[in-house]
């Protein structure tokens, strides 16, 4: 197999050990690594179609990411301004800037975690 | 959608965070939770055969992924004895048990980790 097309499971975060991570809101949505960048990037360029294309995914699909993250919580996580002569602009709410300062927050802790823990292995 | 399909990512190892995690071998290998069962179950069992069976999986696909451990390390995880009356067994070597408790053990911590981290998200 060649090494370079191998696709490992989880984020590099430590030596021995990869993981990956979600958050859970109102079930069956969760925030993960993926939805956690289009919400950065949508902060980003303020364009859900802008960021939907840095990630080479299609508009529907970042819609419906959206949409899926916009009810997870009490409160929506993006705004999509309608219309308007700069055609609408598209920016994070607090409770999404609060998602995405979490789920940081939270992912350095864990690789400090993990990085104490792999060095424990002992295979 | 009807909740009860909705397959959610990781394993519900705490209130608001779920998680998976693999050890990382000789690359391309790596042991998740998904193999480190298959190795439980041949423990189990003494029979590939039928710790495939237990998880639903083919023999061809339990063998491959036992090669694919065999070669994560600088020793075998699995033995596969030929033939002989008994139709040769299947057992765990040390390093596999070692791999199995070391597994179990890091999935415990993680699991404290998580429950303490979960508790301090504020959405």
């Amino acid at each position: 197999m060649d090494k370079e097309t191998i696709k490992l499971p989880g984020e590099d975060y430590s030596e021995h050990i990869r993981a990956r991570f979600w958050f859970m809101g109102k079930e069956p949505s969760y925030l993960g690594i993926g939805r956690i960048t289009l919400l950065e990037k949508i902060q980003e360029f303020g364009s859900i179609s802008r960021a939907a294309k840095e990630m080479g995914m299609s508009y529907k699909k970042a819609w419906k990411l959206i949409e899926e993250l916009n009810s997870m919580f009490d409160e929506p996580l993006v705004i999509k301004e309608q219309g308007g002569r700069a055609g609408g602009g598209t920016y994070l709410t607090e409770k999404g800037l609060l998602a995405i300062k979490q789920f940081r927050s939270f992912e350095v802790k864990l690789i400090d975690f993990l990085e104490v823990e792999s060095k424990l292995l002992n295979f």
